[in-house]
């Protein structure tokens, strides 16, 4: 297939484009890297430097011998060029991570929260319109998250609700009710791509993933030696929280725990994040339908966690006041059958998970930056 | 009470502040004019020509003995002098009109869909952190559409929804679908403000508001000879459905119902928009609370209500292909009783009403411009 990546440069979308390339996909790489910049802004960098886009795509292609193309653009402002590399490459898909995805970088100021909401969504609309003008039959995989659903206090379905009221059906977007400006631009936009899906036929697939944790792909393994890993963040605000909780436990610091600890979320394995955007992709929707997955394959409560890191890592926990606006101790049962249900062979959390990943930590351990992991970004703040 | 009106110069926001100064409260004006420069690109204007906003002020606070008083001000990109304004004239409410307010502008090309929603969701952002940051206890009160909710098979209530679901219940927000770029940025908003009044304690009164017809307010009848009449939209675009049926009945041109005819929406007259904004005023939301009231009077088929013009008026209905991508028919029974109880008298549709409209516009019969009146733009378009 022909497989157009938005956000290739970034935490998954590298891994991805190294993945399918090697599956025998045509792969096009796109990335405006403004999350490079996001991360200088912040002052803070991933585990290890990570080559510039161009460097890591022609080392790539000179040791797996595949061939991974690539174009430097912003989506969210430059539709002409976008228009024109849909009608160049003719997509058989588009795997979209080209968002800002950091819950407390949008919570940091007004203008984080602006730059956020705008990038997110009118990248995401100027890329509805693009597809439906150039290539209107295209697959289009959105990456979305758990976090947009909140912490509701009935069980949360894949993207849509049967609801009975007052002696009446109904099949509704299941109502989202999310805990950052950053999850509120993903509901917006699953808004906008199920609109397109009603009025042009648009093909969508909006994948709910939970929390990713791991480093570890066939591809990162391989190529690790030529400087092709992923980029790697453990700071508070690009991190994590089990990669953050696994460097804190190997730079000899406390697990920063916020809160109580008893919120639940859903997580996964970054190769499993691949593979069910693979599955998505050899799976594709039908003309019309704006299919929904939730995408991870656990659930735990962040002191479990802290826990399972502490058991196989030592160190100890650090329950610090919470800095976001968040339930700490909640219903949480959240469906997930529609990936495994095609083919998804989930890893599942276990010791050698976290030991792979403490080691990896380790070997680095002298470039890890100690400022960096402690939150100083606060919910209630709202600076300007 | 002080009250800052953002949007003041529109359909909606100008008789608003009339009446406010007029009831004694102290009113400050703000509007960018970006929707006279909107009506000038698509080749439309009002019934009758809206003088300067500025000379409009001065000639209002000459007749009236009142004093408003103004700033020019784009909210969505501006936010510095937005917060020196509310540092400045320290409102007690805030009645927020600054919106893109056209579903067909908004679907006719890919900037026009990425400005409506970034002028909409962006100004909102910068409204709710500068009140955060100025003037935290401020009342907001935003004007949302009954559009929102789309036509889902329940019934629709007010802003809020409670779920039965595998036994588990919750309270959520009604789960909206709907059926523009416009209506969407509408959602977005209502999303943003309710996480507002989660993380920050914002108070917000969100008015989900039907189509709004009629010209005539206490105000721009008494000084209408001096040029304050509010402007009247009659076209495809920025025109609502009643009031432009009425002009296509005065200048004898058929009565275009799209498609069947059967779509069922909310009504209201313009003199109960203004009243149900004063009752919002009178009763501010709590600390924290994000109510929604769904304010319209009457619901009607679209049929019915180009019947009810035809019985007065006379002319001819003619049913054309529907621009629009929307169920026409389908089930609607939207509740709206929050208004009423605390003290909503509305003004009924009935002959007298649209007699009086009908005599208004036959008195402009010249200015007429019978071309903008047929829709020219296409839903399922995606122009870019």
């Amino acid at each position: 297939m022909r497989v157009l990546i938005l956000g290739a440069d970034g935490y998954l979308g590298w891994p991805t484009a190294m993945y399918l390339a090697e599956q025998g996909h045509h792969v096009h790489c796109v990335d405006s890297l403004i999350k490079r910049w996001w991360e200088m802004e912040m002052g803070v960098k991933p585990l290890v430097e990570v080559p510039p886009l161009a460097a890591r795509i022609a080392q790539f292609n000179k040791v797996s011998g595949e061939k991974l193309s690539f174009d430097i653009l912003d989506i969210s402002t430059n539709e002409r060029r976008l228009r024109e590399i849909l009608a160049e490459f003719l997509p058989d898909a588009i795997i979209h991570y080209a968002e800002q995805p950091s819950a407390p970088y949008s919570m940091s100021t007004l203008n984080r929260a602006v730059e956020t909401q705008r990038n997110n969504i009118l990248g995401t609309l100027n890329l509805m319109f693009c597809v439906q003008h150039s290539c209107s039959d295209v697959h289009i995989i959105k990456l979305g998250t758990m976090g947009e659903y909140g912490t509701p206090n009935i069980a949360i379905e894949e993207g849509w609700l049967d609801v009975v009221h007052e002696g009446r059906k109904d099949r509704v977007l299941y109502p989202k009710r999310p805990g950052s400006f950053y999850h509120l631009s993903k509901v917006f936009d699953s808004h906008n791509l199920e609109f397109g899906c009603r009025i042009w036929g648009s093909r969508v697939t909006d994948l709910n993933q939970g929390i990713v944790y791991g480093t570890s792909t066939d591809q990162t393994d391989k190529y690790r030696m030529w400087g092709l890993d992923t980029g790697f963040h453990y700071d508070s605000i690009f991190g994590t929280v089990l990669n953050r909780f696994i460097v804190q436990a190997a730079c000899g610091v406390p697990l920063t725990v916020y809160g109580e600890g008893g919120q639940t979320r859903g997580f996964l394995d970054i190769r499993d994040t691949i593979r069910c955007v693979e599955l998505a992709l050899e799976n594709p929707a039908a003309e019309g339908e704006f299919r929904v997955f939730n995408q991870f394959t656990q659930q735990f409560m962040i002191e479990e966690i802290a826990l399972m890191v502490v058991d196989v890592c030592g160190g100890v926990i650090d329950h610090i006041p919470n800095p976001r606006v968040e339930a700490e101790e909640h219903f949480y049962e959240a469906k997930h059958t529609a990936l495994l249900n095609i083919g998804l062979e989930p890893h599942l959390l276990g010791h050698s998970t976290i030991q792979g990943m403490y080691e990896y930590v380790c070997s680095h351990r002298d470039k890890i930056d100690t400022a960096t992991l402690r939150p100083g970004i606060k919910w209630k703040g709202g600076g300007i």
